[in-house]
């Protein structure tokens, strides 16, 4: 007999048919009613045991977290919460998990704890859905690139380039760690290291992107990228996976429809994928969110929120508008934001981000045309000399989610910006080529794909949102 | 007026209609005709211009990588070689592409060359081809393995354990390169590091794949893998990407019917949806092969050979029975073989691959039972002591493609031969647990991405089928 899976088996068994499935115990009453999970599914199928005709010592080998197969029937249940159970005729013990040390036992245990039992959580009811809407959020997202013809493009992850400037980098070295080679100058002679010149671990991939957009005309990074801050906080990782899609012939505005349609599209996606995990862990979160003040629970319950995003249109409100709104604000003149917004130019805080999303235009924001000052080199100089072709989402409860921009195509003009700037141009010199030949208006932006899970799952701490999390002084697992 | 893709003109446009389209010139013959090429497809749409009524200055603008806006009616074509073309109305010039300096030529250019301008060879046809199929294939492996209810995995790329021990590995650190922290025995003190520990990139993420698959069923990971081996081959990089799927509840003979049918599936993939780049690249290396001497041109034109593999079974042979063929074969006992096959325990090298799989049996095989002294130390020892459930897919022309295992499941196994080969038990205390708790049958396998980019594409370096290699000496863009 073809053992199937739990969720084969709500799909599309029949009663009375004889079954077999594998999982692990959830938990086991009455010396009577197992709960097996397998992971295809959030749910536990009942599964009935004759105990009197049960040997003792196989009896005690059942217990939370133990590995089963069990062969029985499929009947309609007597039971309440589930329609169907099964009878069993025969179960085989895979592997047994001591009570006395298994730490996932049936209570709860606190997400502290379970970063600790990282290997093991995923066998929770929260991680399990976490991690299943996390991988639907992935397979949306390429599946929606690939019904708009992007081409998936892997970035390198090694880069002996270091001017993207988007934070600090770990560097990538095979030399001896105590002595490494010198040079004549008494600085480490990275010519000895594997690659010949000092590298690093990329902090995006949208400079290789604009190469790949300038051939194929519209393509998507969906890799690694890390940051060596040492920011111990609920939305930092120093791994994490980013999105950065990269489109040729776009300029800002066809670049702000994309991202909003691209966001609506996987979130629809879920909607109507996983509908379970997210009723679950739109229960865990209320149930999270009861024991604190009114003030900081969330105004809508999981599902509803998603569906908002979904539903509605995303405000685009120019930096300056933003501004205006800002300063004009109350949080602002009652001096109750911690950076007061006295001037155009100054950078927004994540205070100000949730104040215009939340309190203000109560929906999704995207914020552009930013001062060029605090945007990065590569953003298109508007013709005002000031601001450049850049643009923020902004989402309830997380803040920023999309960073995007229209590329300065002209090389005149990032000739100058880079001058500017000190940085050295044979470094880019590749990425200067791409304004020398056939060059021409392109755009793109740039998704946190953590992020984006803990919006959709409402996970608080982004560490709970990706199985290994590596964070400042934790690399276990 | 909106801009279409070329693939979506060829697709759906209709004669008479009014176009516009972006992208760039292939070639300007006769003052006349634009061959306009814009990454969506392969084809050019040829445009027509009215030369005698175009400014002599915009015609010196019209050279090879220009990029242009033409907007024009389609008509159907006088010329051969395409049923539509371009009648053009107005041409606007994105970007220029000065014919002295611009390296991308219409004429042949050498790998080697285009290695060195890897940020704009993907504007020839064959780059723009293999990635296209590229992308295409890492869509079919996701879409398979979403179809077949796996869940996508995220393994972690910056690792703290080292007991896979797959191969040499990069170090990731942020400590200072010449004078790094030392500790009171003076070697490095890798407290001090950002994740307070010594970390590398990984080289598989194979183990914590395991974790997920006792939790959630079956997972598959596909992300980049690292060896910082000094290979300068051409079916080496140091930076690749790698596919991993893990199964609870597998044994070998289903991982041996997953694998099958996955490469079956992802080709099969290719052959439905990338016809016009596949039967390119199939006369690309028609074309190479002239230049080689007979005997090694390959014996079946690209899809055929893609089609053998989508419509053949995989023979399975386990490595006792191939040891006696090899042993008795002709290049053996002719000492034709560089290594000559002895007796049983013989690790198998690439001669002896390629002569099961292009002499032998002139298909592809699946070896397994492997010797375990020359295997990994997760892999299931079977009951006799000496071999283990181990298999490697051998293709045609690539040799192994594929390695996999049953895994080692049972805690005193595997803390036996932990402990044979001195690991650190601590080290893989997590991995170990995943036997004191629940421990199952289980399987999965680990396929390089590139060798099958390489095997779909017929290209024959696999710096030719990643956009940026990362080899020995080499990280540039």
């Amino acid at each position: 007999m073809i053992a199937t899976s739990i969720k084969e088996l709500f799909k599309s068994a029949s009663l009375q048919q004889e079954v077999q499935i594998n999982g692990w115990v959830r938990t086991f009453r009455s010396n009577r009613f197992i709960a097996l999970n397998d992971g295809s599914t959030l749910r536990t199928i009942q599964c009935v045991l004759d105990f009197e005709n049960t040997d003792e010592s196989l009896l005690r080998q059942i217990t939370t977290g133990a590995a089963l197969k069990i062969t029985g029937t499929l009947v309609e249940s007597q039971g309440k919460g589930q329609d169907v159970e099964i009878q069993i005729k025969d179960i085989e013990v895979h592997g047994t998990a001591d009570p006395e040390t298994y730490p996932i036992q049936p209570k709860k245990h606190s997400m502290e704890f379970l970063r600790e039992q990282a290997h093991l959580r995923v066998r929770t009811n929260t991680f399990g859905a976490v991690m299943r809407v996390r991988s639907a959020l992935a397979f949306a997202i390429h599946d929606y690139f690939r019904k708009n013809d992007f081409f998936y493009f892997h970035a390198p992850i090694i880069t002996g380039s270091d001017a993207e400037g988007a934070g600090e980098m770990f560097r990538v070295t095979t030399l001896s760690d105590k002595q490494p080679p010198l040079d004549e100058h008494g600085a480490v002679d990275y010519k000895e290291d594997f690659f010949g010149k000092e590298t690093n671990l990329t902090v995006s991939g949208q400079l290789e992107a604009e190469a790949y957009a300038m051939g194929l005309g519209k393509v998507y990074t969906f890799g690694p990228t890390f940051r060596a801050e040492n920011s111990n906080t609920s939305r930092h990782l120093a791994e994490f996976w980013m999105i950065e899609p990269e489109m040729a012939f776009y300029d800002l505005d066809a670049n702000m429809d994309l991202a909003e349609d691209f966001i609506k599209s996987v979130l629809k996606y879920i909607l109507e994928n996983c509908e379970e995990d997210l009723a679950f862990l739109e229960k865990r979160l209320l149930d999270e969110e009861k024991t604190r003040p009114q003030a900081e629970r969330s105004e809508m319950a999981l599902i509803e929120k998603l569906r908002f995003v979904v539903d509605n249109h995303f405000k685009r409100v120019t930096y300056t508008e933003a501004i205006d709104i800002l300063r004009n604000s109350k949080p602002n003149k009652k001096k109750r934001f911690e950076y007061l917004i006295e001037e155009w130019g100054a950078d927004l805080q994540s205070e100000h981000e949730r104040f215009l999303v939340e309190k203000h235009f109560k929906c999704p924001v995207i914020l552009f045309d930013y001062p060029a000052k605090i945007k990065a080199f590569y953003m298109r100089l508007n013709e005002d000399g000031k601001t450049v072709r850049a643009m923020d989402i902004l989402f309830p409860g997380i803040g920023e989610i999309v960073g995007g921009s229209q590329r300065e195509e002209r090389l005149d003009v990032l000739k100058e910006k880079i001058d500017e700037l000190d940085i050295d141009e044979k470094e880019l010199w590749w990425y200067l080529d791409l304004r020398k030949f056939g060059t021409a208006v392109h755009s793109g932006f740039g998704l946190g794909f953590e992020r984006l899970v803990q919006f959709a799952t409402g996970m608080g701490n982004i560490r709970d949102v990706i199985p290994f999390p590596r964070t400042p002084q934790n690399a276990e697992f």
